[in-house]
C-alpha cells in the first residue's frame, strides 16, 4: 500500500535506529539522560526558546501547555478545526477545565480584529480568555503554512490583552520549509511551541514542548502528572535528535504534494485545494461517494488515504514516498474511481 | 431609577411574601418539605414533564442538566450566544469536562442541518456529541420565542442520532406567552428544562429543572454535590409556587417592549431589534458612544440599561413597570443623548 | 414523632417568618439586596472576620471554601471523620481537584504534631498540602467542642508551613455557646470560616462564609460558578439575620443532650458519649440490633434519629424540642427496646 | 557513584538496544506497530488477563485504571502508603475526581476487615466506593512482596461489594519471584494490573496495563487523552519485549538486598527492616542526621540512595550492580557515618 494517511506513519531510518542503540542514557525523571538533555536544548535552540521538555506526543505536548498557561474556567481561543478542538478527546475541558471559544480561521490563523471580537475580559460571570491557540502548519485546513507576519498580527493583538500564545508545531518544519524562513522565526511572536519529530521527521516517538524556563518547569511537573515522565528515554531521543539534525527534505515532500494535487485534480468528482506544504485535500462530493467508502475502493487499489470530514478525503506525503510512489498512487485512485 | 437592566431585578408582590410567611416546610434534603414537594410537582406538570426539581438558580439548573446527560470528555452543541456558555464562568467544562462545540443560531435554535453538521460520533481521537442545547425565549439574541416546530426540528435531528436535549428557559413562560402555547407544548420535543421563577414570573429565588424521573434522581444528588441542597426552602419555594400559579402578565411586558422599541428607534445612532418578547436590544454605535459610557448617562438622567456586547445595550422589561415608567425612561434615554 | 435525626429540621418561627415577608430586597447578584447585605456584614463582626457571603447550604459555603484556598491538586489535611470528607459527594475532588489526606483527629482537632507529620511538601512527584481543615463543633465525632487553644495550636502549625486553615462551623455556635467563648475567639486563628444559619439557630435556609476581603470577593465569584447566585435573595437572608440576631438559646439544646444521654445510658446494650453539645452518639451493637433495624423501631414508637455508623446511631437536639420531647424521646426508645 | 537511589536507573543491556534497532515498526495510533502488538499479548499472557497495552509510564498505567474503572465522585481505597497516593501529584483527585479513602495496610495490602469497615455505600450525601487499590510490591513498606492469598483475601471482600480491583504492580515480577509463584498467580483475583518493564526488568521506557479486553479498549481511549499514544514505539516496545522475554535475575537482587540489610545492621543507629525483595529501608533516627544530609554524606562517599520519610532512607538493588558494588556501597555507607 502507498500509505498517504498520514506522516505519521513514517518509519525510522538506519541512522534513527543507530543512534536509538548507540544512546548514552540516564533516568530522564532525574533530568540524568545526556540524549534527552541534549534534545531539549538543541530543540530550543532551534525554536528560539529558553527551554524545551521531550514528550511522548504532540497531544500531551499541546494540553500540557494549555494547562500551564491557563487557570481553570478560562477561555482558550482557537480555530474550530484545530486539532486540539477536534482530535484531542476534549482535553483541554477534561485537564484543564477550559472553554473554547471557536473561531473560523478560514486562513489558518484568526486574524487580529478576530481576535479583539472573541476575546472576553473576565467578570463574576464571564471566562476570561486565557490563551490564544495557533497550528502551524494548520492540519485541517489543508496544510497551510503561516506566515510570521500573520503569526505576530495575532500574537501581537493578543499580548495586547495579556493573553500568552501557543502554537501547535506538530509540523512546524513543514511550514518554516515551504515559507523558507526558520523555525524560530516563526515562533519568535510567541509564548510556547509544541513541535513533532515522528511525522515529516521520520522520528519513531516524541514531540518537543518550547517556552520559557519557567514554563518549562512547570511543564515538567505537569507531564509527570499527566503520566508522561519517561526513564532511559534517551534511547528514542536519540532518533529524534538525529531526525532533528539531518532533516528530512520537508521541501521534496511539499514536491510530491503538489504533484499529486495536479493529478488529482484530473479526476472526474475531485475538488482539489491546492497545496501549500505536505496536505491534500480533496473534497470528494461530486463523485457522489461517501469519503469512507471511497477510501474502501483506494485501499483495495493499493492506496491509503484518510477520511477527513463529511465530503472530504486528506493525502499526505511524507519522507517514506519515492516519485515513483506519487506515480502509483494516482493510479490506483484512478482505477479506484473507475471501479464501479 | 427606572430600572431596565434586566427582568432578575423583579421585586416579590405582597402575595409572593405572604406566602413565604404563612409556608408549611419541613426539610427538603430528606425530601419532607410540603411546599417543595408541591412546588415541584406544579412545575413538573406545567411543563409535561415527570418530575421538577427545585434549585437556587437557574445556572444551577443548567449546570446540573449538562451533567447528568452527558459523560465527561463530551461535546455539548450550543448557540455562541448561549447564556450557558458566555454568562455561566466556563461550568461546562469545569463542572461536567464538557466541551463546547458553538455555531451560530442566528435565529436563535439550530437548524437540523447545523446540527447533522456539528454532530460529531466518538472515536479514538474525537470527541463525541453528547447534548443539544437550546435556549428559549433566547436571550442574548434578543429575547427571541422560538416556536414549537423549530424545537422540535432540532430536537429530532438530535435524538436521531441518540444526542439528548436540554432548554435553557430560564425565560420560557415568555416564550409561552408571546407564542401564545403552553409551557408544555414548548417542551414536548426535548428531554428536560429548566425554567426560572425569578425573572419575569417575579418570585424572588429560584429555578425549576424538570425532566424523567430518572433525570431528577440524578440531579438531585447533582444538586447536593454544587451546594443546592437546601433545608426549609418551603420559605422560598412558597412565592415561587405563588408565582408559578398566578402568573405575572408577561404580555403587557412584551408590550411594554414594543412600546419601548418604538421609542428608542426614534433616537439618532439607535438601531434596534424588533422584539419577540420583554427584551429590546439596540446597537448603539451609531451614536458614536461605548455602551458603557451611554448607560452611565442614562444612569444619570433614571435610566438603567445593561450593557450587551461591544456596540450592544439591552433593555428589559418586567413586571415592576408601569406604562408610565416606559414612557419616562425614553425620556430619560433621550435626555441621556442630548447631553454632550 | 420526635424528631432528634437532626438539628437541620428545626422550622422558623414566627419572627422569621415574619422578617422573609418583611424583608427589603434588591437583586444580590448585582449586591443589591440591603437585607443580604446587612446579614453579611453582621455574619462576618461576628466571627470577626473582614467580609462574609450568604450561600444556599453549608456543602456550598465549604466547596467554595477549599477551592478558593487551593490550587488543583493540592492535598487537603483533614479528619476521616469530617463532614467534607464523608457527606459531601467527594466534591473536594469533583469541584477543587484536591486529595485528602486523611488523618484520625480523635478529640477533634489534629494535634501541632500531626500537622507536621502530614504535611507534605511540593515536589515534582508529591501534591502539597494547601489546606487544613478544621470542623467546630465536630459532628460526627460527637458533636465536640474544640476550644480557642487546640484551634490555635493546630492553625499555627499550618501557618508556620504556609498552609491556611478552614473551620467547618456547621455548628459554630453550639462550640461558643458550650465553650462559653464568642464566635469570634474560635475563628480567630484561622482563615476562613463556615457556619449555618439553619440547624441550631433555626432559620430556614442558608449558610455565611467568612474570611479577609479578597478571600470573599473570590468566593462570591465562585458562588456563581456552583450556582449560588440567588435574586431577592433578602427572603431568606432575613430570617437568617433574625436567627443570628435572637440566637436560639443554645445551651438549652446541650442541656437537653446531657438530660437525654443520661437516659439513654440506662438502656441495656447503650453505650453512650457523654456529650459535649447537641449531639450524643450511642453505640448499640451490644443491643445485637443493627442501628437501621433499631431507628425503624423507635420510629414506630415516634421517635426519629439518625444511622451513623455500623454500629453507631446519632440523637441530635434542638430548638425545636421541649423538656417533655426528651422525655418523652426517652420513653419511645425504651418501648422500641422492649419490642421484640 | 554505586546508585541504590531506585531501580529505575537501570540501564538497558546491549540485547535490548539491539532489539530496539532491529524492531520491526508501525504506527501504534493505528494498532499497526507489531512489535507493540507482540509485546501486548505476551504481557496480557504473563498476567493472565485478556488483554494488555503499552503506555510510557507506570504513572499513566496507574492512571488510566483508576479512571476506566470508576466514575468521578467515587472513593478509591488505598493505603496511605501508596505510590498512587503519595507519588503521582494527586493524579486520581485530578484525572479521574476520585477521593481517596487512605487506610493503614501495614503489611502492604489491607485485610478484608479493613476492605468492610472502608467500604461506602453511595447515597445523597456520601461518594461511594469505587476501587481497591493494592501494590505489590509495596514500595514504600519496604518492597513487601504480597502473597496470592492476602491478594485474594482483599479482592474477595472488595468483590463481594461489586468494588473491581486493580494492583499497581510497578515491581510484580519481584514480588513472583521472591515468592516463587508467576505473575498470574499474584494478579489471578484481580481486575486491572500495571507492572513496570523498566525498574528491575532494566527496559528503558514503559509500562503494561492489562485487564479485559473492554477494559483494555477503554484504557487505549484514555491513554490517547493523556497524550500517551506513541506511533513507532515499537522501537522502545521491543527493549521492553527482550526484558519480558528474559528477564533479570530479580532473586540475585533480592539477595544484593539482603546482604546490604545485613551490612547497614552493623552501623550504629540504623534500624533496617529486613528487606522482602529489592528494597532496604533504613530508618536513621538514631544517627542523629536528617535524611538529606546523610545522604549528601553518602554521596560524597560514592553512595546514591534516596530520602524516603522524615527519618527514612530507601537503599534499592537492582540488575546494574554486582556484589563488588554492593561490598563497595557499605564501605561507602559506614565512611559517610564516619565523617563528621
Amino acid at each position: 500500500m502507498i500509505d498517504l494517511r498520514s506522516d505519521t506513519v513514517t518509519k525510522p531510518d538506519e541512522a534513527m535506529r543507530e543512534a536509538a542503540r548507540a544512546a548514552e542514557v540516564g533516568d530522564d525523571v532525574y533530568e540524568e539522560d545526556p540524549t534527552v538533555n541534549e534534545l531539549e536544548a538543541r530543540a530550543a535552540e532551534l525554536v528560539g526558546m529558553e527551554a524545551a521538555l521531550y514528550v511522548p506526543s504532540g497531544t500531551m505536548g499541546n494540553q500540557i501547555a494549555a494547562r500551564v498557561h491557563t487557570e481553570r474556567g478560562q477561555e482558550l481561543l482557537a480555530d474550530t478545526e484545530s486539532h486540539v478542538v477536534t482530535y484531542e478527546l476534549g482535553g483541554l475541558a477534561q485537564h484543564a477545565a477550559l472553554q473554547v471559544r471557536m473561531l473560523e480561521a478560514d486562513r489558518g490563523v484568526p486574524t487580529p480584529e478576530q481576535v479583539a471580537e472573541e476575546y472576553v475580559e473576565e467578570d463574576l460571570h464571564r471566562p476570561g480568555t486565557g490563551l490564544l491557540w495557533l497550528e502551524n502548519t494548520h492540519n485541517a485546513r489543508g496544510g497551510l503554512a503561516i506566515e510570521p507576519e500573520r503569526i505576530a498580527a495575532a500574537a501581537d493583538a493578543a499580548h495586547e490583552r495579556d493573553v500568552p500564545v501557543h502554537v501547535d508545531g506538530a509540523r512546524l518544519f513543514n511550514a518554516a520549509a515551504a515559507l523558507d524562513v526558520s523555525a524560530a522565526e516563526l515562533t519568535a511572536p510567541v509564548d510556547s511551541v509544541m513541535c513533532c519529530l515522528s511525522k515529516g521527521l521520520g522520528a519513531p516517538v516524541g514531540s518537543m514542548l518550547a517556552g520559557s524556563e519557567e514554563f518549562v518547569a512547570q511543564a515538567r511537573r505537569t507531564r509527570k502528572l499527566l503520566g508522561g515522565g519517561m526513564r532511559q528515554a534517551g534511547i528514542i531521543a536519540a532518533p529524534g535528535l538525529e531526525a532533528l539534525e539531518n532533516r528530512a527534505d520537508l521541501e521534496n515532500d511539499h514536491d510530491h504534494a503538489r504533484v499529486l494535487a495536479a493529478g488529482l485534480a484530473e479526476f472526474d468528482g475531485f475538488d482539489v485545494q491546492e497545496p501549500e506544504t505536505n496536505i491534500v485535500l480533496v473534497d470528494v462530493a461530486e463523485t457522489g461517494l461517501e469519503p469512507d467508502a471511497l477510501l474502501e475502493r483506494c485501499r483495495d487499489h493499493g492506496v491509503g488515504a484518510s477520511p477527513f470530514g463529511p465530503t472530504t478525503v486528506r493525502f499526505c506525503t511524507h519522507r517514506d514516498l519515492s516519485d515513483g510512489d506519487i506515480e502509483r498512487a494516482l493510479e490506483g485512485v484512478e482505477s479506484a474511481l473507475n471501479t464501479a
